[in-house]
C-alpha cells in the first residue's frame, strides 16, 4: 500500500481532521508522562491531561478490565458502583454540589448544565467570554468563539470580553476582574431587554482556552455578585482545571474561592475512559430532572464508575495534587528563568502552565517552537488569542526530573 | 446504613431518575445472555442490545485490556485501529457511506447528522416522527416527544405520524407507506412557508420506538422520493437495527432497501463502551467538515476503536447476524403461537420482537406482564404509543434454546 495515514485518514474521516504538528506523531505507546511513536522514537508527554494519572495507569486499566469482564450495563438497574462514585466525588466539593449526572463526555455534560439554567430561571439567554471553547454538541458550539456554529449564533448568546492574562501580573488585577463583571452585567442586562433573559455564565475558572490566568482569590467575585443579583447560575466549567490540577485546591473555583451553582467535568475524569459528569445542587437538580426526563445509556456504567474510582484512588494514594503543587513551583520557577527576548510572562495555574511570546509574528514563533520541541521529542502546543503561549499542561504525575528535561529542552530550542 | 439503594440513588442523582421494574434488580454480574443480581439470581436478558454480542464477551474484555494497557489518546496523532475500523465499518455500507465522525454516544451521532443536513442544505429545518426518540442532547431532545425540550419544541422541527405496526400487517401496507410519506410532505411544505427551509428527516428505519414495523422492502420509497425531491438529507438512526440485529442485513435501511445520506449509530457499536459514529458520503462529510470544526477528545480513541473491531469480529466469527435470523424466525413463531384475547398480535425485525396487547387497560397489562416476567427472571420492557406492547430485544447469542425458556415463561405468566 501506497496509502500514507495522512491520505488515509482524509480518505475515512474526510477533509479537515487536523492532527498536530507539521509532521504528525504516530504514538503506538504510552507509560506514565512516555509516549512511544512507530519508530520506538520516546517523547515526555507535557500536554495532555486527559491521561491525568499518567498514561495506562495500572491500577486504572485493572479496574476497567476487572469490571469489564464483570458487569457492564446502564443505570436502569440497581448497581452500587456510580452510587460509590458520586458520594466521594462530591465530598471533593463544597456550596452544597452534592448531586450528580454522569454522561460520556464534557460537552455532554456541558450541554446538560445549559439546560439546568434554563430549567432554574425559565429564561434561555447564556453568557460566556468571545475566545473560548465548552464543547461539540450544537447547543454548546453557540458559546464557541473557535469553532462558529453553522448558520450563525444564535441570538439567546453573548459573549464577552475575556480577561488577559498578562494584565493582572501586571498589578491592575482589581481593575480587569471588574472590567470582567461590567462586561457580563451589559451583557445580562442586552439579554434582558431582548426578551431572552438571563439563565446562566459558562466559564472555566482559570480562563484556561483564553489563554490561561494565574488563579487569584476573590478575581471573580464582582462577576459572581453581578450574576446572583440577576438570578443567574453560574456553570462552572472544570473541564481542564479540576481534578487537582490546580494544585493549591482541588477545584479551580476553590482556588478562587466562589460557589457555582452547576460544575461540569470530562477529559481527567477516567484517564481517558470516555466520562464526564453535571455536579449540581439539590436544587437545581430538582429542576431540571422534573423539567426534563434525562437518560443516557452509557452514563454511569459500571465499567465507567470503576475506571473513575480508580482514578480518585490514585490521585490520593500517589498524592498527585501535592506532587502538582510542587511540580508547579518548580517548572515556574524553571520557566521564569528562561531568558529569551520574546518572552512575556511565564504563569501556572498548577500543572498548567503558559510561557507568552510577544513581538511581530509572536503565533508563527511559538508554532515553530513547538516543532522544534517535538523533534526533540517533547509533546506541547498553544493556547491564547493570538496562539502565542506555549501551553504546558502534562499527566499530574510529571515531576521535577521531567520539568528540568523540558526547560533544558526548551532552553535549546529558544538559543537556536 | 439503613439507607436503602433507592434512597442512596434519589439522595446522589436528584428525583425523577427512574429504575426499571417496581422493585429494581439490582444487577452484579453478566455473561453471554445471563444477568445476576446481587442476591445471587439469574436473570435471562431479553432486553438489552448494548450487550450486542453478550454480556462482557472475553474478546471484546481482551481486546479493552490489551488496549487500555497500551495506549489510549485522542485523534491529533496518527494511529492506526481508528482507521482500521472505519474502514472495516464502512465495508459494510453501500450508497458511498464510506466516511466517519467517531464520537461516543448515539446521542452525539444524531446531534452531528442535523448539523451535516445544515451544512449540505444550508437550511434548518428538521423532520421526526410524532413518538420517537433520538437521542438526549439539546438539539437532539427537540425531535422527541417522550423527552420534551424544556421551553417548548424549536420551531424549525416538525413531527409527522408514525407508521401504525398493527396496520401493516392487516395488509394495507401501500396505503401506510403513501400516508407516512404524504405527512413528511407537508411537513416539507410547511417548513418551506414558515422560511427554515427543510434539512433533512431524521427516522429509525424500523420505527423501533415507535412499536416496532417489521421491515418491508419498499416502505419508505415514497418517502424518500419526497425527501429527495425536496432537496432534503435522510438520516437514518441506525443506533437499534443496526449490526445485523434485523438478521436478513447488516443494516436496517438495506432492508428496507433505501439509501440514506448519513447513518448513525452508537448503543451496540463496543458492547457497552461508550461509542458513537455519524457515516456519511464524502460530499456530505466534506460540507459539514468544511463548515464545522469539529473535534472530540474521546472520539475514535484507540481502546473504543479496539473494542469496536472485536464486537466487529465476533460478529463475523460466531455469526451472529445469521443467529439473528434463524433464533428470530423461532421465536417469532412460539410467540405467534401464544393463546390469549389480549394479544392482537407478535412482530419482528430480526432479533428484535414486539408482541402487542389491545383492550382496555393494555398498557397496564403489558407493565403487569413485564413485573411477572421480571419475578420469573426474565428482563424485558414495554415499547409502543400506548406502551402496550412487549419489547424483546435481546443480545445477539440468544438461541432457540433461551427462546424457548422465555416463551414457555411467557406462557406461564399470561396464564395467571
Amino acid at each position: 500500500m501506497s496509502e500514507t495515514l495522512t491520505e488515509r485518514r482524509a480518505r475515512l474521516m474526510g477533509p479537515n481532521v487536523p492532527t498536530f504538528y507539521q509532521t504528525p506523531v504516530h504514538l503506538v505507546r504510552g507509560d506514565g508522562v512516555w509516549l512511544w511513536d512507530d519508530q520506538g522514537r520516546r517523547y515526555l508527554d507535557c500536554y495532555n491531561n486527559v491521561a491525568h494519572v499518567g498514561h495506562c495507569h495500572p491500577r486504572v486499566v485493572e479496574a476497567i478490565c476487572q469490571q469489564a469482564s464483570t458487569l457492564n450495563t446502564h443505570t436502569r438497574y440497581h448497581h452500587t458502583l456510580v452510587l460509590d462514585y458520586i458520594d466521594r466525588l462530591t465530598a471533593t466539593l463544597g456550596h452544597d454540589l452534592s448531586q450528580a449526572i454522569m454522561v460520556c463526555t464534557g460537552s455532554e455534560a456541558n450541554d446538560l448544565a445549559l439546560r439546568m439554567a434554563q430549567a432554574v430561571t425559565g429564561k434561555t439567554g447564556i453568557i460566556a467570554t468571545d475566545n473560548t471553547y465548552h464543547g461539540n454538541t450544537s447547543a454548546v458550539s453557540q458559546l464557541s468563539t473557535r469553532r462558529p456554529p453553522i448558520g450563525g449564533r444564535a441570538p439567546n448568546v453573548r459573549l464577552v470580553p475575556a480577561p488577559d492574562a498578562t494584565k493582572p501580573l501586571g498589578g491592575s488585577l482589581e481593575a480587569q476582574a471588574q472590567a470582567f463583571a461590567d462586561g457580563v452585567e451589559r451583557a445580562i442586562q442586552d439579554l434582558e431587554q431582548s426578551g431572552f433573559g438571563f439563565s446562566g455564565l459558562m466559564l472555566c475558572p482559570v480562563f484556561a482556552n483564553e489563554g490561561l490566568l494565574t488563579p487569584v482569590k476573590g478575581f471573580l467575585d464582582p462577576t459572581v455578585e453581578v450574576v446572583r443579583r440577576a438570578g443567574g447560575l453560574i456553570l462552572c466549567d472544570e473541564v481542564q482545571p479540576g481534578f487537582g490540577r490546580v494544585g493549591s485546591h482541588f477545584w479551580g473555583h476553590d482556588a478562587l474561592g466562589f460557589a457555582p451553582d452547576v460544575v461540569t467535568i470530562g477529559k481527567p475524569m477516567a484517564n481517558g475512559h470516555p466520562v464526564g459528569a453535571c455536579l449540581a445542587r439539590p436544587d437545581v437538580m430538582a429542576a431540571f430532572r422534573n423539567a426534563f426526563g434525562y437518560f443516557n445509556t452509557f452514563g454511569g456504567n459500571p465499567v465507567s464508575a470503576a475506571a473513575c474510582l480508580a482514578v480518585l484512588d490514585v490521585i490520593e494514594d500517589e498524592q498527585l495534587q501535592a506532587n502538582g503543587a510542587e511540580t508547579s513551583a518548580y517548572l515556574l520557577g524553571l520557566l521564569q528563568g528562561l531568558q529569551h527576548p520574546r518572552i512575556v510572562n511565564a504563569r501556572a495555574a498548577g500543572m498548567f502552565f503558559g510561557l507568552e511570546f510577544g513581538g511581530e509574528g509572536a503565533a508563527d514563533f511559538t508554532a515553530d517552537l513547538v516543532e522544534k520541541m517535538v523533534a526533540r521529542g517533547f509533546i506541547l502546543n498553544r493556547i491564547g488569542r493570538e496562539a502565542n503561549v506555549l501551553k504546558v499542561r502534562p499527566p499530574m504525575v510529571f515531576g521535577k526530573e521531567h520539568a528540568t528535561l523540558l526547560v533544558d529542552a526548551l532552553s535549546d530550542a529558544l538559543a537556536e
